[in-house]
């Protein structure tokens, strides 16, 4: 396991390297500067690594799919850019997001720009399945567009399933994911069999990521997990937890899942109330054993792959976001 | 000329056809019922016609280019959508914004799906250039972005150059039809002096079109014109009127302009005196020149084409560029 932590943190550096490398402009200044403030922040890379992975585990080099990575992350710092305005979020990754530094027009159009580097990075892709790569690439937009659009949906109903809650994740944050792999596995020459599994593999992974961090807002430590314990909470924000803990609670643990939900949040005192209302009805057991459970089937989908050291690292991959504490 | 117009009228409505069928989908409501009211808005579509023209000039044909014009116009109205928001634009084509009608969330998701759709119609360009035309319709995005930086910049700004304007618009607005032309030139398979001469002609006649649109907001006929006479003034929008008369403008008149750059706009009822100082110093003049010379650089590019009706369409087509009344 040390030696993959090694490597993921070799391939980290390389891919923030190529990153930074993205913007060499300086005018306009109000559309390049936050550009590189935004591209320098840092972030975990996990698509960017998934789509190097898969490639290298269906026979491909970390080269081929070099582009390719760069252009997920660029999209995804596309996708947080949008959302924080959308949600009026004063801060990301210990920094002040770009509307709050500079204002809504700068972010609106930084964000266009970073899709457009986005394709850039992602068309110097030398593959055979380039038209496919990009196909894949586009339609992971469209949903990322649908799964954001359903979240602020959501944000006016009170009324949300957990198969709506699903289906919103499954687009807004998992779709990247399987677009990662599955572009890794397609750039890497992957075979139909490979690249449907590799596929399946990132949407599993994908949803078990998105549960994790509804958990995460719980259970976390506050210093490493770099946000506030109980933000969902306080907003209202109808992750996993809150919306099956508004299925099993009785009584007046109903009642008050149910005025969080009409008043779209609730204060910061009762953050305690709402973790021991997840307690006592087995909420975060419940996520914890959907996440086990994707990875499970994640894990499963891998076993279709030769046996390689990429695939190794793919398995410690989908353990590290199992065991994720940030 | 008559047959031109009713070859443009049919392309047209094929072209509203082929936007119309974009959209399918109905969920999320919040993104899709917005999307399809921006999409049947209408326009004079002449970005798409653009492409469809240039790509039957050197031999291709109308079907060969239908993607890329679809994903043209597409592109175009994702521009409009987020420039409505960080302009605060109330209207546009006589009905009320995206962000004004639903909210700058709505309208910040329907420009990035907006974006998404353009390249998914893109890509399904069937060409043995697809690589050459994904990349310059990108450049084209990173470029409309920069030009939209540099229009908020200039907002900013007492001293802007008429060259600074003239770099901000061939961004903004020149970019997208010189990437047209370019790109129907492609799809066309013309030869690389065909494509360098159309992607020219998209170049000249997108200065023209802009410096027509400047010209307009003082001389156009109101209700044909769709926007209030003077909008640009009431804003003190840096146009290629209001810099040149800066520039040339003496005593109380350089004064008055001076007044409506620094606190940036003026009142209604400043319009006639404006439109005064634009006939004393023959900036009316100038803008019309400047149309001229730039239909006849772009004809001039023309003349490196073959002899085709499509060449005799594309002379029509700046032809209209350089009479349009709205």
């Amino acid at each position: 396991m040390r030696s993959y932590e090694k490597k993921y943190q070799r391939y980290r550096s390389l891919i923030d390297q190529k990153i930074h490398s993205c913007v060499r402009k300086h005018e306009p200044v109000s559309l390049y500067e936050p550009m590189k403030y935004v591209l320098s922040a840092g972030g975990k890379r996990m698509r960017p690594l998934l789509i190097v992975l898969s490639c290298e585990a269906v026979g491909g080099t970390m080269n081929e799919a070099m582009n390719a990575a760069v252009a997920i992350e660029v999209l995804h710092n596309f996708t947080l850019v949008h959302d924080d305005i959308m949600d009026n979020a004063e801060s990301r990754r210990g920094r002040a997001t770009v509307h709050k530094r500079w204002d809504s027009n700068v972010a609106i159009l930084v964000g266009d720009e970073l899709v457009a580097l986005a394709y850039r990075e992602l068309l110097r892709t030398k593959s055979k399945a380039i038209a496919q790569v990009a196909d894949v690439f586009t339609e992971g937009v469209v949903e990322v567009c649908e799964g954001q659009a359903y979240d602020k949906e959501f944000e006016m109903l009170h009324d949300v399933s957990i198969d709506d809650y699903l289906l919103m994740i499954a687009k807004k944050t998992g779709k990247l994911f399987s677009v990662s792999s599955e572009i890794g596995g397609l750039i890497g020459e992957g075979t139909d069999r490979e690249i449907r599994a590799l596929r399946s593999f990132g949407t599993y992974i994908g949803r078990a990521f998105q549960i994790q961090d509804d958990l995460l807002d719980v259970i976390a430590d506050e210093k490493e997990f770099g946000k506030m314990i109980g933000g969902d909470i306080i907003e209202g924000k109808k992750t996993f937890l809150l919306i099956k803990a508004y299925e099993r609670a009785q009584g007046k643990d109903k009642k008050l899942i149910n005025s969080i939900i009409r008043n779209k949040g609730t204060q910061k005192k009762n953050i305690p109330l709402v973790k021991e209302i997840y307690e006592r009805y087995d909420i975060l057991q419940l996520a914890k054993q959907s996440i086990e459970k994707d990875i499970r089937q994640a894990n499963l989908q891998l076993e279709k792959l030769r046996d390689t050291s990429a695939r190794e690292m793919l398995f410690w991959f989908s353990n590290m976001v199992l065991n994720r504490q940030f």
